[in-house]
């Protein structure tokens, strides 16, 4: 016999292509929005349909917006001479989770891995680049993650303004051993970089 | 600032309404189908419209269809005398994939659960008794599974059956080590069921 109707194996196979979804949790969820008597399955259709006409991304930033510019960069009380380049649109939210930061961003959707035959044309660096040109940045700060990519991309954002001898500064976030964290539990590379890039105490 | 755009809050509140996905799991889930180039969303939301749409239950058995009734009852081939009771449709497709059993099924949709205030009437129990008072019914394996809410829903049915004097042979599935088991692994009660339900060897 087929194993379910139609449909159902249609929204089994739809689940399976979300990332960590195999064929069991796609079935499980498939069954549970069908047993589920309320609007799951309409809601979560309808979600899905607008996510794709309404979110954009912001054609100064790159981040995700649903209107003409992201409300960060709409924000006139934000320092726009200072742009902190991160490797995706969560990273923006981690970042402003903190309320520490007050300039804008600039969204690379990516990182450069040459492993993967991503290169710096292949996320929004010449974008980055560009919007370096116009002249109004003061300082630009790096905030990849500190992974093998997000290394090697702020090692070649760096060198790529110092090249073009352009008057920007360029720093990057400290890397170390997190608050909270303990000495005895971290990694051989974080320790190493809390001593190299340690701060006097004023 | 509004951490994400209201297209994508939504999507990812829709999205934690699944079992099992917690905020983290939905933002990464939403971000991906955002991510995602190829027509994910779309095919998504098509097959979650279709399956409320088009999927419904058999009239006999309960199992889920896409058609006027399953293509199990509809077998001629299959003993319609013979009922596989079990608790829900992915139930159905697991006792299938081991080609063994070649009678019809009757889905319960549930299970009877004091704790959980479920009684034989907020499942499919009444529909299953009206069916056996078709007088075409010879023998009904009881499929549940052995937990405590199958047990006490076999225990129910088998008494119901007994009390309405029905000629309709009552059976439980085997249980017992299961096949490639060892039984310095298997819990106490599955070892006793085990030695309880031993067969003779012919």
């Amino acid at each position: 016999m087929d194993a379910y109707p139609r449909p159902l194996k249609d929204l089994i196979s739809q689940l399976r292509r979300l990332p960590g979804v195999g064929e069991k949790t796609a079935t499980r969820l498939a069954l549970y929005i069908l047993a589920e008597p309320s609007d799951l399955a309409v809601n979560l259709a309808q979600a899905l349909q607008k996510v794709k006409q309404q979110i954009r991304l912001c054609p100064i930033c790159f981040n995700l917006t649903d209107r003409e510019r992201c409300p960060l960069c709409d924000d006139g009380y934000r320092d726009s001479g200072l742009v902190c380049v991160v490797d995706d649109p969560s990273d923006v939210i981690a970042l402003e989770s903190a309320h520490e930061y007050r300039g804008v961003y600039h969204v690379l959707h990516g990182l450069i891995s040459p492993l993967n035959g991503i290169g710096p044309d292949d996320i929004k660096l010449p974008q980055l680049l560009e919007r370096l040109k116009g002249g109004a940045i003061r300082e630009i700060i790096i905030a990849t993650n500190p992974s093998v990519d997000g290394e090697a991309t702020a090692h070649y954002l760096n060198r790529v303004i110092a090249e073009s001898c352009m008057s920007v500064r360029v720093s990057r976030i400290a890397s170390g051993v997190p608050m909270g964290g303990e000495l005895k539990y971290m990694d051989q590379v974080t320790l190493a970089s809390a001593l190299r890039y340690r701060r006097s105490i004023k």
